[in-house]
């Protein structure tokens, strides 16, 4: 497998040719971002009383630091978010900016429900250290989220932060798809460069890379289970939860869909679709965390009302991943 | 009109003969809370730039205090709860309680997307006032919101609350249903006292009636479209987004319903249905404000990203209160 | 219990006040039939090789016939009609027709994809006996079928028949609610009588006889489950699979609505709700056949693809209804 | 462009593989049928009066003939079968086989609601001369289409069917996924050599070719936006509405995904995009046809309660074609 170094001269050859430098367009320099390749969401440990275990989630960091990744998600749904103060968000951010390797991208997640807190949100992160940030859409008014409604909240949000802003859509948590003609619209902003989409819906994603084609705009596939075919149509790269696991794997399936290698992408692909929707869809980051406990990283439990694995489930969850040979 | 006084014993003598007093279980007296009754559940008001305008609160709850209302819901859905910053939260509740009348009952939303997040809000609300907690299913993890975990969420919220606490089901805004089974289990908690069911199935609500009905447990209606079905059914109240601007109507739909006057309350329901769904699935909270400041209390702005009616929406929210005669 | 007679009688007097006699519009005189009342969707016999058993469809409409129906209801969705040819749909309508009593109605299922199958159907149900028509909405293009689209249809079918139409929207099969503005429209037609709405919310069933109040338009809930609520809100009768079954007691909650008996009304509904959900979108016709079975009807087996209940359906079936007290 | 000759070897050589002839699996050889290829699922043409204009069918299949498909799919949801009586359903396969070259496959579609019916159509399709069912789940009971029901019926018309047997998902008009542990018992059989998955969720086309791959089983996409994505995945073909009108460009797609130029492929399917969805999903049928008007085919009317696109609606269509440089 090549290394990080390697792997990044790999890929500049091969994404998009967007030369985007990691810096923030509010530096003046109107100079983007270049979001390409794989990252882990990075989950939060926890104490068995429930507390943010800074020092496993450092221990994790450094551990995933040593695969090629482009970066990683802080905080995204598998972060557990909606479970952490403000003054945990943050913190976690600075942690990770700490713990993982200097020429990587950190990108945070900074999505509240309102556009004010979400503004304030993003600041913050970029004070301690994110990147970019990645902002998911609001939904709990979610019948009132209109195109007008999203592309003036992530306008709003996208002018006021110091660094670049990245769309995020998962239907799955939000009960809402971002309209592919707001993302339209916002891939126009100078401060929005690309959108992670976790709906696993190639068609939309293959149209939002084609509508967008004249801007300076990326779109990550949400999820390992639909990355071969989000490459084949246009995504430069995934945020996925079982690169916390099958990291390595993961970043595998890249180089070969960068590559061309497409038979063996699917080979590969092919084995990664249970393993992924195991730890996603259908046991949640319970089952993450405790594939992560059975692959060298720290799981842990999750923050209530997040519930372990009953026993059965934690067999089916094996089960995905022996029957495709990776454990 | 009746007025709040003769209304109330009206109510005692009419509702389930249930014997609560308002106190928290958690007195050691083991006495509940008889929550019938209709509540509106209150607007946050916003100024231009905004802030929470504590002002303007008062002010309405000052107007809606002249209504027969068996109380108030603080910080429901139609509060914009998701985008106020804890300390506001606790502030909001803490002006309502000095506003209202002294006689009624104040429902708290504290529900939060952790356990323990909601424990500790649900905490600060009993201390600044609540009389009871109103606390909405989590959702973020809907895909890992199985009744065992609903179950174990709310009793470790009512387990630790010192105010008794309301179950709250509000799938158009949460996307989850909370199950039967885990009502039914739920409800034989002791500081567990009810349940607001906003999802306008009658049907469900009508089972939820029939298998708790040896448990001290009520149920309110979520909304006024199905306020008269869920009389029918066994329901004791509603909190009536409706309410905020048709208060009189709504108690009177109350009062035919707990009188038998079922024909009369059959024409009243019918011309609150299309007004109701107005100010909440068709224009949500930003037609509730505008029809507010139709009826003379104020409505103003929400905060981002909720965007105000078009003025071809504004247009079709009057229609809906024209046409049933109520402007 | 009260007989057919007296109970026609109490019902006339009691419902909505239409003189509307059991004859076509299309006669000339422009009466209108009074679909008020109680009907089960008659289920559709067959023997162990999948024939259709015309004697034990004879033997149980004999039995129905001594309970105080309005009529019955034809290839509803419970008689299978999706199964069943087209000779076969006639057949079975021209048995019921001679093996029911003779003041009661006949409301046929005659709904097809096509508008021209649907009318030539309704054109040779009426030919052998059907009273009315009732016409389910087309389903399988759903993505086009809009309000303009149903409209059309059926007009198309209430102008070409013989009979007076029925509107028939039940989405839990077809996918697909017939619009509130659909209906409006077409109960101004003069030979569309009606709507049996088995969607479940009552709000909808509410603003439909609110909206088409000025129309000589009925409204028949779908289902027993919200029966009790649809007569609340203005509905004048119902067709409810669980009829089959338990067909007293259907009919006496509707007198006990009907005398306006509220209290007991609401005793006897929580009752039924769980039975009522066990036969239809819990267990489906192989529920209801088996329930059948157990209370002194023929059941039999069902043609496939649709399977026979396994042991432990048939056991939570069973549960349902002694959990309630009726087995 | 190529020829259907030399089409013809590159497909052979280029596909999974797999050496099956076109002759059905009764025949007692053991030989399957190879189905991989593009197939338009041919329209049925109506006159002004609303019958079947075989003459303009065998004009369409003239000039579709002359392009690289595979063959020709028959009463696909775009043949509007459900509007078809069972005589013309087997008129128009028999018009069709005799109007297509004869190296093509006619698969015709046989499904029906019961199990029983469907067994008959396939036999009858058999005889006119189809090579192979298509078989559509059953969908108006679907509350009780299981897996269990679902293998029963599959089994059974593929136990039964002189010829082989196609399963057919599709979710947008049934309201119902074959399930994929259905889906991989039934690749078992001798008789049932692919599917149509038309739900668009490749990362389930990528789990069925994945778990199916000890047999000889293969994978067609139901539409063109998913196509190429499919074609990544492991399928092997496609059945696409699209092809109707655009039918060299889907022909190409397919050449360049089974000849690895990938960079080709995804700028060509991002084109296809938004004229598919046109033809399927936003404008269905009637959206189909006036497009067939526009590229010298023959669309025509639909069947009632199909209607005609509305002005507005025709001019989005033309524009989704326009914008992409195919008008």
């Amino acid at each position: 497998m090549l290394g990080p170094q390697v792997w990044s001269s790999v890929r500049q050859g091969l994404s998009r040719g967007l030369s985007r430098n990691v810096r923030g367009w509010a530096s003046g320099e109107g100079k983007k971002v270049d979001i390409a390749g794989i990252y882990p969401p990075v989950t939060t440990p926890f104490t068995a009383t429930a507390e943010v275990d800074y020092g496993k989630l450092e221990e994790n960091l450094h551990k995933l630091g040593t695969l090629p990744f482009r970066g990683f998600v802080v905080q995204g749904s598998n972060g557990e978010f909606p479970f952490l103060t403000s003054s945990e968000r943050l913190e976690v951010v600075s942690r990770v900016r700490q713990a993982m390797p200097k020429n990587r991208l950190l990108l945070a997640g900074s999505g509240c429900e309102s556009t004010q807190a979400t503004v304030e949100m993003t600041v913050s992160m970029a004070q301690v250290g994110a990147d970019a940030a990645m902002v998911v859409t609001p939904c709990y008014y979610r019948g009132r989220m209109s195109s007008a409604a999203l592309i003036h909240h992530y306008t709003k949000v996208a002018d006021l932060s110091p660094i670049p802003v990245v769309l995020y859509s998962v239907p799955a948590n939000t009960g809402l798809d971002l309209p592919v003609d707001a993302v339209f619209t916002l891939s126009q902003h100078p401060n929005i460069v690309g959108m992670k989409d976790s709906g696993g819906d190639v068609t939309r994603i293959g149209l939002i890379v084609h509508k967008t084609r004249k801007q300076d705009f990326q779109v990550l596939a949400g999820s390992a289970g639909f990355l071969m075919a989000s490459y084949a149509l246009g995504a430069v790269g995934g945020v996925c939860a079982l690169a916390n696991v099958l990291g390595a794997q993961v970043c595998q399936l890249e180089r070969l869909c960068l590559t061309g290698q497409w038979e063996d992408a699917q080979k590969l692909q092919h084995r990664l679709i249970e393993p992924n929707a195991a730890v996603t869809r259908r046991f949640g980051i319970p089952g993450l965390k405790k594939t992560m406990d059975w692959f060298g990283y720290y799981g842990g439990p999750c923050r209530a009302p997040l519930q372990e694995l009953s026993p059965a489930e934690e067999e089916a969850l094996r089960m995905d991943f022996t029957s495709n040979g990776w454990l």
